[in-house]
């Protein structure tokens, strides 16, 4: 099952809005065959490792399947796994995760035991989870798992007083950032950080085959045509003030605009985005914004991950990670979070903190016991 | 020698003005004695050693003493340990650092090796220095070695924006912090803290046979009477502003008043306070202050290390870790340091950063090359 979660990291870049899913196929100790879940539309897991067991001409018959997630019973865009690992003649199959999908949940283990093939669930399933939050959030809670993506001087600082933030951090912990925004579904900003610094959003520093959707929260709907995002690659607005004319001429350029209905401030409503998100097969959203709208996203308690690289630099004055809309009245109302690991990378350090209550509900509805 | 440094440790609280050493005595292999550096004016570690050896009725004639600075040739409170060295028949000295008090300079190894002693140099050096940095920087340069030790949330925020700050960190991450404290020669702050907080900065989490000295950087000499801080044990002020009563009032109660000359913006001179505190037998400076004094330290150039603590959380707006007190003209003028190690304290992180120029400065002062 290591493996076959190592596997999975394979279609990280790749598989979504499906799930990374790693399948391992093994008979007496001897490895067959593997595979991962391809670019949506394509193989599943144990699809391709079938798939890639015939093209060698490896008999799996009697075989046993490690598969991170339970494989589907259900036929979308392609077959039903579980079919696949019965016609197979597989003998017994062990799966990590139980599929928190509801088209799914428990059904493919159902038809495997069917077919009298012997199934045993739940090994590393936290790692399974761990794998694909993003996928199990959408189906449990209906949004996407957020993480924000900050990059800051040691004292906190992403910019000094006018704006300025080229560069804080070095290259490897950029080329890194990339890589978080590379197994992202979209990478979200807002339209200050647009009309301050003009950035692309996309992946350059690492190879991937898909590119996230860029998208933009910009309430007043004050986009610049001539903006560098507007590239012609899929970029999505999300605002409060219908602007037909500057839409329909926006989406010559492949930009979708997508009007949300105000909150009681009269800005966008962050929940009403996040379910429109988890409507629209959106799994994982990496967000890369100012001060104002990290602590937005914040005070609105939708941030269940920091990714945050932290330079050994001060600067002093500038701008913070977070801007709430609404102070702290105390320290008690700190918003808390957890830290999940460090790392050096180059001279910076990358700190990734979690919600824990995020996470521990996560965990509870994939049926999973929490430690 | 590695055990050697682990005996100076026990000295860690306890031997300054003079240097934490270690002192193992050795025969065959066989482990006879050990000893660190006692309280000032106590046994030197070869002393120790000898004396522990002496006492356990074991024999050292013939030994290998590994001692990780180098013993002193001259007569200072206590005689000269190379001679007592001399006296107990070691065959052999391994020394870790060769020791950079003008005074000593090497006389320690001569006067072993005239007296027919092997001694071999420089085994571990660089870790006897890091654990020594204030005693090698007040002999090389003439000013104690001096860290910052903050507590914020990991937005880089020590306080709310109306100064409450207890607690922003937990208890694991406080008890480490007197840790530091009582390392330290002294404990300094400036006058905001003592208005703000009303600390007694003095060493209770931990164990400690000495307290450091606590002081306060005062400029106009408004502390209060009655502050906490002044409780019989011994506090020093600094200031700019002679006030000649106040000063014979406080100095009833254990309280000196130092006056320094002002810089030419009026502010009291840091960089003459650092010259005082050298002359004065101040090896290590633990500086626990608000963003102003803190702020100016590093504009000074005289922060040689960081002890950040970060917790979890995110408070948004409120007190920085260092208000300049000018601000940055561009990011490529951003106060530079590395990070030296992180480590998890209960919920929160302890993140130790060193200006690698000073570092390498005290590296080269010491006799050593750098890496």
């Amino acid at each position: 099952m290591r493996r076959a979660l190592r596997v999975a990291e394979q279609a990280l870049f790749v598989s979504s809005p499906n799930p990374r899913v790693g399948c391992v196929l093994v008979r007496d100790g001897r490895w067959l065959a593997e595979g991962s879940t391809q670019r949506a539309g394509g193989r599943h897991a144990e699809a391709q490792a079938l798939h890639e067991a015939a093209l060698q001409g490896v008999d799996v018959r009697g075989a046993t399947a490690y598969v991170t997630l339970e494989p589907c019973s259900h036929t979308g865009r392609t077959p039903p796994c579980a079919d696949a690992l019965v016609a197979a003649g597989v003998a017994r199959v062990v799966v990590g995760l139980r599929d928190p999908n509801p088209k799914v949940a428990g059904g493919g283990i159902e038809r495997l035991r069917a077919a009298g093939i012997q199934v045993d669930v739940g090994l590393f399933a936290e790692d399974v989870l761990a794998q694909n939050p993003g996928f199990c959030a959408r189906m449990t809670r209906g949004t996407p798992w957020l993480w924000l993506k900050s990059a800051a001087s040691f004292d906190g600082r992403m910019a000094l007083p006018d704006g300025r933030s080229q560069w804080i951090t070095g290259d490897v912990a950029r080329d890194d950032g990339h890589r978080w925004r590379a197994r992202a579904c979209m990478v979200l900003t807002g339209i200050g950080t647009i009309l301050s610094d003009d950035p692309m959003l996309d992946v350059r520093a690492v190879e991937t085959p898909r590119q996230p959707i860029r998208a933009v929260l910009d309430t007043q709907f004050v986009l610049g045509e001539q903006a560098r995002i507007v590239n012609g690659d899929p970029v999505w607005i999300f605002t409060a003030r219908p602007d037909a004319g500057k839409a329909a001429r926006l989406a010559a350029r492949n930009v979708r605009v997508i009007v949300l209905p105000p909150d009681e401030r009269g800005a966008l409503s962050l929940a009403a985005l996040m379910r429109w998100l988890g409507d629209h097969e959106i799994n994982e959203v990496h967000v890369e914004a100012g001060a104002r709208l990290q602590g937005a996203l914040v005070q609105a308690g939708l941030v269940d991950e920091w990714v945050a690289y932290l330079a050994p630099s001060v600067l002093g004055d500038g701008q913070g990670l977070a801007a709430l809309p609404t102070p702290l009245a105390g320290l008690d109302q700190a918003y808390r979070y957890e830290f999940q690991d460090v790392l050096q990378l180059g001279r910076d350090m990358r700190l990734r903190l979690r919600d824990p209550a995020h996470w521990d509900a996560l965990v509870e509805a994939c049926g999973l016991k929490k430690g």
